[in-house]
């Protein structure tokens, strides 16, 4: 067995290659020996941690998540404003093949959440804790004044990462819908919906040509 | 084998128990026998139609798409402007018995087309035209003067139909998150970010305890 020590880092570097493997080729074709290849650990020492390809995409769950969560707390404590909240929605949108793999593990996993109460649990928890950090973006860009003061926060957070799963999932399906997302955030067009006068007023100068019919 | 002039009204009401099962018990635990129950017609006849449990499915998920299909196509003819733009949009939200089943079938495929290429063409075809009706419902409230005319409509159909399936996977998921639905349709609350000034100010003579503080 590897040093304790070594023990957390080395199942992260696994769980990292299985991400790696899943934007190359998606969920459904990513193996142990797959991982194997691509981490330079042997299929045996895959097996000391993993004790089956479920449990290591479910590591995989695990390690998208934990690099969301840390995501979003940098964005909260380096960014401002609007900023911090369009950073940490885009984060979840599948633009590079980090964010793409991260986009299809989730998908994989919500749809076997539909019918296993354990595991959706485990997303109920991820959904709450990514809508609370969206939240206290949007309570930061309404003291910043950015934003309008009299939104509900909690249920504005709720409705923009549903608009970012939706997106994400659409461009997960259809080729059209990725080359939408990557010509011009649809996010930035929504969250300046919500901005004052002044923001929303600066957001017009920025050329949009996706949102907006050039006359 | 049944007479022609039946065998299309049969298919639909087997397609139809389906759905009414699947409303119930989810995707997972919907079964040939399940249907056979729901429906009166045996298992045998079901066979008939449908060669295995997955060919059932199918045909569920294309039943889905052809009341879909045909909600917003009656939408489109005698609703106007805002009214008929919400409804389609609201056709796809998990609200009642039928539309949950039409949400949880839509979503089970999904996940089967990330790795099918055949089935990914028929779910994108679906989303093709279900853009495109929500485009012809926006064009039509510009026209009306409800929505501002200078905004592209295939993008924000597409931004809109984006946050509508996110909405609904957040709602199957978790609870709270259904609930909010059933309170106050976000849908409402960011259509009217888009109308004019006018529409917009009736908005807002519109109680709406979801998305703003009261003060």
């Amino acid at each position: 067995m590897p040093r304790i020590v070594d023990h957390d880092e080395r199942r992260r570097q696994i769980c990292d290659a299985l991400l790696d493997v899943t934007a190359e080729v998606g969920v459904a074709s990513a193996t142990i020996r797959g991982v194997a290849e691509r981490s330079g650990w042997s299929t045996g020492v895959i097996g000391h941690f993993f004790k089956n390809r479920k449990d290591l995409l479910l590591g995989g769950l695990r390690r998208a998540a934990e690099i969301h969560s840390e995501h979003n707390t940098r964005m909260l404590s380096t960014l401002e404003g609007l900023q911090a909240l369009e950073s940490i929605l885009e984060g979840a949108m599948p633009l590079d093949r980090r964010r793409l793999a991260m986009c299809r593990i989730f998908f994989f996993f919500y749809a076997e959440a539909m019918c296993d109460e354990q595991l959706r649990l485990e997303i109920e928890s991820y959904l709450v804790g990514w809508r609370r950090s969206v939240a206290r973006a949007i309570r930061q860009a309404q003291e910043k004044g950015d934003l309008q003061p009299h939104l509900d926060a909690r249920s504005i957070s709720a409705d923009l990462i549903g608009l970012v799963e939706g997106l994400a999932t659409h461009a997960m399906l259809d080729p059209s819908a990725l080359a939408r997302l990557q010509e011009f955030s649809p996010i930035r067009f929504w969250v300046r919906r919500l901005a004052l006068p002044s923001e929303a007023a600066r957001d017009d100068a920025i050329s949009d040509p996706v949102h907006q019919v050039v006359a």
